[in-house]
């Protein structure tokens, strides 16, 4: 008993600082769309993937040629031919190729958690994949929910008890924190339909009125690669297994 | 539907910036058990309630003579006759007095939120008659979560929860947070049996180390009082109604 693991969550990245500790694998969660989106892409064969902070960088990254993704307020960013849509990941055509990208906040967790141990990608996509590889790892781990602008948001937290429930499941975790209890408590009650769970969800609402239906609808169905992307230095990886 | 108002839910004092707005009144939330506690004083005849942040100030007003009230981690802080036990407050002894008191959580949110428009105290104790005197008012509404140590915490959130759901069934309120909705969602799931659905949770687990299961029973059990304490100036007095 002594010798299991914690799996916590965070809420949003301001809150980090409250939840980090040495020696921690930390899972970036932006369901829509971000983190969803960085699956697809290595899904469909992506090599690397560069998160920014901002505009600027992507725009200087562009300039020297690579493929940059944009997106702010659920949008391509002017300038780019790439937003965090999952589906601009999928049309073949990045195989081997290195990707920058820039979102809302999903870069911005990715960035936040600088100082872990080590950093994975985390959605409902490789939901199964990345539970069992942490399973393996015998390290604490701390889901970290990129919220909306630093609030607290509906689709990451759920997604985040899901990774705490397939942990505690396995015998080899438990959680210490209220954050991850009801981040799990949410889970169990959205699992079933998380359409019809998130309908109020600020974040669907947004989405929704800019068309992005299919989008949600492909972000919110569980295992769908065995992808784990990982940090290395300053980008991301496919993680070997 | 347009006039509605909106019921909003800030899980932890350090987000507060993040949902603040104008005129809006703050619910200030600390359920295990500083705003129990500040109710049950006004519910007991306390005629007036200084809440500090620091020992150093308790100990000043202690000084003058003051009635001084200090809490951290759970226990009466060494030099005070009184923590945050409600029953504290129940001896009969405190009627048309005044009253001084910190603790780890609940005082530092009523500080957090001293720029707000209005600020009351809520708990499951006064959650009927503070909902009904908030669905009166026709302005927003912010439940402030203290959290512990500015982290998420079960009870807190729960306990704004139920205001979520007093106020939009009163059909004058609606929320746009998906804090509120998971609020809400914890409350529902929660309401049928406040302590099994709280056994996991890390406060009752602290408290109940500390021998308070009579506090959290206390605590936890709606509806036991209608007095509603509101700041006028930098203290807490009695609603007039």
């Amino acid at each position: 008993m002594e010798n299991r693991k914690k799996v916590e969550v965070c809420h949003t990245p301001s809150l980090y600082p409250q939840y980090r500790k040495e020696n921690q694998i930390v899972v970036v969660i932006d369901v829509l769309r971000a983190t969803s989106a960085m699956c697809a892409a290595f899904d469909n064969g992506v090599k690397k993937i560069i998160p920014v902070a901002t505009i600027e960088e992507a725009r200087g990254y562009q300039e020297e040629g690579y493929i940059v993704a944009a997106e702010r307020k659920g949008q391509i960013v002017e300038g780019f031919n790439l937003g965090n849509s999952p589906y601009g990941f999928m049309t073949g055509e990045f195989k081997d190729k290195t990707i920058v990208i820039t979102t809302t906040n999903g870069t911005r967790a990715f960035h936040t958690a600088r100082d872990a141990d080590e950093v994975v990608i985390g959605s409902l996509l490789n939901l199964e994949a990345l539970s069992q590889w942490l399973i393996e790892q015998d390290k604490d781990v701390l889901c970290l929910a990129s919220g909306w602008k630093d609030k607290f948001c509906l689709e990451d937290t759920i997604c985040a008890g899901a990774f705490v429930d397939s942990l505690i499941k396995s015998g080899k975790f438990t959680t210490d924190e209220d954050s991850s209890i009801a981040a799990k408590y949410l889970y169990l009650s959205a699992r079933d339909n998380y359409m019809a769970f998130l309908k109020a969800s600020s974040h669907r609402r947004r989405l929704k009125a800019l068309n992005l239906n299919e989008d949600i609808k492909y972000c919110l169905t569980p295992n769908q690669t065995d992808v784990i992307p990982i940090r290395k230095e300053n980008y991301l990886v496919l993680l070997e297994k």
